[in-house]
């Protein structure tokens, strides 16, 4: 590190724009689950497009490494600085500009996505990401993990919700697309380079997002099926018969125990004990139609075998808790103890055989295992820990459970899936990457080196540049 | 062009992979509208992709240019050699797997649009995609092109519709995701190189596509509206009404005339005779109910003073002559004499600006002109085509229009938009593209070089790589 550049840097810039205080350093050199804690000399807190700039390129000249930082909000550990410089967008977080009639929403990248929804929201729209962190994920690093949450079925991932960005190139040159047009074919684009690269080909400074029209009405339900396959069949008969599906979590009975015994005042919504539930949520542009469509549906789909309870939320405070159960899992879990976690996904026709593999493995190479698994089954994406029967589990057994992971990840690749479905690689994943994807990783080396050639942009998260 | 090149090329590959043959050349070597005529050495004609990597291998060797080729459709210059080996995706059109828990189908790269569009059908699911070109397009050039059409605004432009790709880089590398995955945030989306490159980074063998529920019910109505603004406010009103528009298309009076007098047995679908008119397609997972989300929108506008009059198609046969009015302005403009076309998008809320800023620049450079601007205004796209009041101009007329075309793509850039929407860059707009984005420009040369050092891949086109 260049005390040279560092010094240079304070000089160029506003004093408000930097800061070597502890105290202010301090959040953004650790995560906040507290499992990475790294050091930084210097936080940058630009306020313009233009200072980023002169930042990057200065970095570039000498060579000093920079994490580009938002909302701090990740899991994978790609935040969290090891003797980079600290770019942190907070100070950027102006919404921009509204624009109703295209239905999109110009902000810069340290605009927290709880905001961003309420901009939306004052003005009749939705934007639709949503996510535990909505409180303080910020938007630019939203963008770079291409963040996904319990919508992505109706609404996409991040990258479908993105327009057009603005972004600051190593070198300090500035791409700058914020027009917010649906359709423009004059030539690559660049923009997705940028969408889930995690920090590491340039900042994001801005972006303009779609927005959508609210639903005038929404309907959650949670139903019992026997099994991840019925689960899988129900989701096929709910989005033939409703078209309007916007959730599908599948719940296994363990996790909806641990949530239910750890959540105050939760209890369960069955009468039934069914091995496995799913949360559906239904909306319509229609008032009240969300709810009819959700019982007929339902209805036939008890005709046709697919489901043998179900309990309909009755009051927007009873499709809270429903929601609550589901959210309450992760928590549930970390009160029970440690566990091994993987974000995975596979093909939604997959996801059965899966579960039942992995499973079986994990049980049979682990004494005392305790699967719970859950998530997004709409999307193909489950969250599969692997904790123990007994509570208070510790890092130990999280280590010991390094074997278990990799023949998860074995079975994910024989399924066609995905070691990281929505978290990102972070420096938690990149020996996986480069062991499961060699072909893709060089390919993905060799844009690094074309657009960072001094692989000055957070360079051991991802590919591991050195 | 290496002969020794050819002579192994021809040695390496089967005999049915290749031909030299005039006649079966000819349908290659010019556009189907036979403004560009071409010509090459050699049409391969790879059933495998194996077969496509070695004899991108053997090219990138010797620096052999490639012309990948596919329903050969376009309309900027983009599918005709000039000297290039023209390498077809014909004979690779298999359509190699449906999922239909997954809701996915992967295809060869040759497969037909109208094929892909049955297969989906045959099992209950729809492919989104539909322009007019449908019947002899090809998936692997719809996907190098992005390519829009009509169901754009509810199903997205092609790269919404792609899940994974097949594709073999220049130097016969070969890329393969098509397992079908929602979520997959491993690295860089490699997929998005491709996606709209026009085949200048490598060749697609192969996609994934997403299918959709079939809607249950659709409903069509030709709306009269006062103006472009007043056809911007009712898609406000008829997406917040209904949540359900597939297509939004404006027309002008003089489109809608052309129409009905070229088309045999048209006749006009309002007995009024507004000024503009627009074709709404709304759709439903519910039987018939389209139809009653078309009536009270419709009749919420009236209230609104949205809509002064409006027709409801009534049967199957009374929404496809709808479809035909609309589907009918580019050939009844075409046989009412030549025009300059100009494939451009702005942001919905500058559609109405940009149309009345165009229409008196166009009106105050051209004696007689005669402007016919419709399309996809739901997506802020419009073909804004520039013709004369009378009849039968011809090539000389576009040539003149140059100065138009300039003052049409000024306006464009003053309002935030796109010279290019849906149609792509080829040969026709690729000096205006670098001399309107630079930046971009120099950003997507350094891909280039990156992917393909020996600029072996479409050389002349996008970029014009010599």
């Amino acid at each position: 590190m260049s005390t040279k550049t560092l010094t240079a840097l304070k000089a160029a810039l506003d004093p408000k724009a930097w800061s070597e205080d502890p105290d202010e350093l301090a959040p953004h050199v650790r995560d906040w689950r507290g499992r990475y804690q790294g050091a930084s000399p210097l936080l940058l807190k630009p306020s313009t497009t233009q200072e980023v700039s002169r930042i990057l390129s200065m970095c570039n000249e000498t060579g000093v490494a920079v994490l580009p930082q938002s909302g701090n909000t990740g899991l994978v550990g790609g935040s969290t600085p090891q003797g980079e410089v600290v770019l942190s967008l907070k100070r950027m977080n102006a919404i921009r500009a509204i624009d109703a009639d295209n239905d999109s929403l110009t902000c810069e990248a340290g605009a927290i996505l709880e905001s961003v929804q309420g901009a939306a929201k004052d003005v009749g729209k939705l934007f639709p990401l949503s996510l535990g962190a909505q409180g303080s994920a910020m938007i630019g690093g939203l963008i770079s993990t291409n963040a996904g949450g319990v919508h992505v079925l109706r609404y996409g991932m991040m990258r479908e919700l993105v327009l057009g960005l603005e972004a600051v190139l190593p070198d300090g040159r500035v791409l700058s697309d914020l027009s917010g047009l649906r359709k423009d074919n004059t030539g690559y684009d660049l923009k997705q380079l940028f969408i889930g690269a995690e920090g590491t080909l340039g900042v994001i400074t801005a972006a303009t997002l779609k927005l959508f029209a609210r639903p005038a009405s929404t309907a959650v339900a949670i139903a019992a099926v026997e099994s991840p396959a019925q689960a899988v069949d129900l989701l096929g008969h709910m989005k033939d018969a409703t078209g309007s599906v916007a959730a599908f979590e599948l719940m296994p009975k363990i996790g909806l125990d641990l949530a239910v015994n750890h959540l105050p005042g939760a209890r369960h919504p069955l009468d039934s004990d069914p091995a496995w539930t799913v949360l559906i949520e239904l909306v319509s542009p229609e008032i009240d139609r969300a709810q009819t469509l959700m019982e007929s549906a339902l209805e036939s789909a008890f005709e046709k075998g697919l489901v043998s309870d179900a309990a309909l939320a009755q009051t927007e405070a009873q499709m809270a808790e429903f929601w609550a159960l589901r959210e309450g899992i992760p928590e549930a879990e970390k009160a029970h103890g440690k566990a091994a976690k993987h974000d995975v996904s596979v093909p939604v026709s997959r996801m059965p055989a899966f579960m039942e593999e992995a499973t079986a493995k994990a049980e049979s190479l682990l004494d005392d295992a305790l699967i719970i698994a859950f998530g997004h089954v709409g999307d193909g994406n489950v969250h599969f820990n692997v904790a123990r029967k007994t509570p208070g589990s510790g890092d130990d057994f999280v280590a010991a459970c390094a074997p278990v992971t990799d023949a998860i990840y074995d079975l994910v690749d024989k399924h066609g899936g995905s070691i990281s479905a929505e978290h990102g690689v972070g420096v938690l994943k990149r020996a996986e990457l480069a062991r499961r994807k060699p072909a893709e990783v060089a390919v993905m080396r060799a844009i690094k080196q074309t657009l960072d050639p001094n692989a000055i942009m957070n360079p051991r998260v991802m590919l591991d540049i050195d």
